[in-house]
């Protein structure tokens, strides 16, 4: 494709893109996709094509094939799993990062790509109201975030010695502490840094989805009893849920008493701390060793942005470093080389559209934004709390309401029954969608607001749809 | 930013980089960025702004503040590290997915997501003549993609007791076996993964720079008789520094004689296999259990863009996967969960933009530029073996040529000094790009070619550049 196609087709698809959020913002297309399993697979070629196609096939086919299986998250009427905006402003910066095509193996490699990103990481630290010893970088998804924090948790535990000797050194097992609603990504690096499943402790909860405090205590005590060694804790800020809050400070006071790393995170509930009148909801985070905020989410930048924040950036560097030849120069001891500072050699220019986003909408329309769901979010809760048969499930922190509709002598498994079934009678009906969780061995249904398009017209008319879906 | 306003500066960027492409064709723009360190973070503000502003100032501060700080990937006379194509084609699929903005974090967050990428492994696999019994999955990088070779070499080995109870165990080490001259990544795995950097040997090399098989049984057996246990071999088709070509069918009998685990990196030379008389050079590669493919090189799909195929997929799955409740559907059972595939529970709709790249260009048309990159790196490599001075340092089996110019009477440290002057002297004139590389313990240049905008005339006009800077 030469730049003169390349004008005429990404016109045509600027265009599409416009049209398909005019689409969204009017409420047309239905949330959840109605394809059936293999029905795409089935439309397609099974090989490919042997000769070039021009554009405009490829955009019919968009709207003909790939259109009717997308499942809207931009759509205002998307309840599920957490808010992942993709602003418009961030597609244009993320279109900018595709568009130079760079890899940021090293500085030289594109000087602008690792500086940009230094001072963009910088700008939300502050932002965050985190102090400036914190240093940032971009990952692509929290997953990898907390993978790193568990490694670099295990490299202290052994001053080095897992990642050089391996960790079949005949000491004893590694433990990390967190909450029984922590996220799947945190068993997920215990089994991949080596860990294992087993050694990943559940910490049981509050009445409010909380780690409790004296429970995180008494299981690092019996694990040191039983010869084990206690190395981390991940605490959460926002579990994904019911978001509810871990106490920071008086966690980080054990990590500290315990020597112990700790990781925060904050992938949902960071974005609150961009109001400082939420940042008591994390009080004591100065403490963590490292901190995971999640750009991608209901912070509106396009997926995939990941903030990962270390108070130690020389220990990060330090445990993963390579330094082959070929990615040597002479700038090196001078500049950031993000490569030691992550899983990937290869770095896209993520930078680009968290800078795009923040400069386009500014940060006293991203709070107001975000004060707009919460104020939404309290809406619903208060119906909810204010109608017969519903029931709040978990204290509304943030933006996501737990809810259950509890008809009259139904409870146990019909209960479940009677939840999961008007939850997937509102996703099969394309008017909105909302995520079944189970919680405490129950099922509830999450509504979590926070899609840019989302007004307080689109709650309404959710919970007037949640009625009706349940109570009928 | 609304659709409206979008339409406005999506029209602007298109042509920006419309506007970007043409320049590099012409030649005008220095391919390494001559910014300093720091010099980009002394001219943006230290804080975010409060208050939005309008798309032109950030499309000139693109020029103004960004563009100075990129070296040139795209350029035609870029020949560093490797070529990573950002086909115009491939930045179009990528914007698509950016402006729909949905995440796959299982099948029905957006079936077509899913179904694509389930469609579009296959439809590489298949072009890279691979059996049908290799399922496929699209990665960030091959960092992360070998990284998972070698977990799931790791729980084969251990019946899934590392991913259960940790590798703290108190059984023998797992050792990896790879070439001397293999990616810095696999280093970076064996220690996230806990085998520790100790347990990976660096089997030695043959004359042109392949795994010694013979070596390679040494080495596994000495680790035997030591009382370790050899767990997985990684060789690679097409390595870092000269494109060496392990041989596979040889390390494969091992493998399966010796009960290990065969990932085969072909994350630069996997592209070449898309042409039928490239193949012989990973003759015995249906023995592998794992193999990574890198559409982001050669193959201008942009980054970030990695094929992943494994022949278990059951046991990739039974390795990584985590079930919590919220990510349940009722479809769960008749269709591919790609979290279950790797790291990230989110993932970008990355098959889009190889899905545009091929039905755009046409497989007739991306075989051909292949073949141009392969008679262009042979001709280079004429010109040095038939000029006095000039030494190929390494067979050319692919598109990159190693060379060293060496003067009578130069040596060791001397012609070090030398090497890495001249390919400075091109990088910090503008002209072209090149990476100097260690091998055997001396300073090389690598000319990496085949970006889609190098015709034969740059790679004429970079040997004459070359000429210019060793000779003077």
């Amino acid at each position: 494709m030469t730049p003169e196609e390349f004008r005429r087709a990404g016109h045509a698809l600027v265009e599409w893109i416009a049209q398909y959020r005019e689409q969204l913002a009017a409420g047309h297309l239905p949330v959840q996709s109605r394809l059936k399993p293999g029905e795409l697979i089935a439309q397609l070629p099974t090989a490919a094509p042997e000769q070039g196609e021009g554009f405009e096939a490829i955009l019919r086919d968009l709207d003909a094939l790939i259109l009717p299986g997308i499942t809207h998250w931009q759509h205002p009427r998307f309840f599920g799993y957490f808010p992942s905006g993709a602003s418009l402003a961030s597609v244009l910066g993320d279109m900018m990062s595709t568009g130079l095509g760079v890899i940021g193996l090293n500085w030289q490699a594109s000087p602008a790509l690792t500086e940009l990103e230094q001072v963009m990481t910088d700008w939300l630290r502050d932002q965050l109201g985190l102090p400036t010893d914190f240093s940032g970088v971009i990952q692509d998804t929290a997953s990898a975030a907390s993978f790193l924090a568990l490694v670099s948790a295990r490299e202290r535990a052994t001053n080095y010695g897992a990642s050089r000797a391996g960790m079949q050194d005949g000491a004893a097992p590694l433990v990390i502490y967190t909450s029984a609603q922590a996220h799947s990504s945190i068993e997920k690096a215990a089994l991949l840094a080596g860990f294992g499943r087993q050694h990943l402790r559940s910490v049981p909860l509050d009445a409010e989805f909380r780690m409790r405090v004296d429970a995180l205590e008494a299981a690092i005590a019996a694990d040191r009893a039983a010869g084990l060694r206690p190395c981390a804790i991940v605490a959460t800020t926002g579990t994904t849920a019911t978001t509810a809050m871990d106490p920071i400070a008086a966690i980080a006071a054990i990590a500290r008493r315990e020597g112990l790393w700790l990781h925060v995170d904050a992938a949902m509930g960071g974005t609150a701390m961009l109001l400082p009148e939420c940042r008591h909801l994390w009080t004591g985070v100065e403490g963590a060793d490292s901190i995971v905020v999640n750009p991608h989410k209901w912070m509106t930048v396009a997926f995939d942005c990941t903030l990962y924040l270390v108070r130690d950036a020389e220990h990060l560097v330090r445990v993963m470093s390579t330094n082959p030849s070929y990615l040597q120069t002479p700038m090196d001891a001078q500049v950031r080389n993000y490569r030691d500072w992550g899983i990937a050699l290869g770095r896209r220019f993520r930078a680009l559209k968290i800078w795009v986003t923040l400069r386009e909408q500014g940060m006293a329309a991203i709070r107001a934004r975000l004060r707009r769901d919460l104020a939404n979010a309290q809406w619903l809760a208060a119906q909810v709390d204010a109608t017969p048969h519903w029931q709040r499930m978990a204290p509304v922190p943030l933006q996501t309401v737990c809810v259950r509709h509890e008809p009259a002598g139904l409870a146990g498994e019909a209960l479940d029954a009677h939840t999961r079934r008007w939850a997937q009678a509102i996703n099969d009906s394309g008017a909105a969608y909302v995520t079944p969780a189970l919680v405490d061995g129950r099922w509830l249904v999450r509504v979590s607001i926070g899609i840019e398009a989302t007004e307080a017209q689109h709650v309404e008319e959710l919970w007037q749809t949640m009625r009706a879906a349940a109570e009928r």
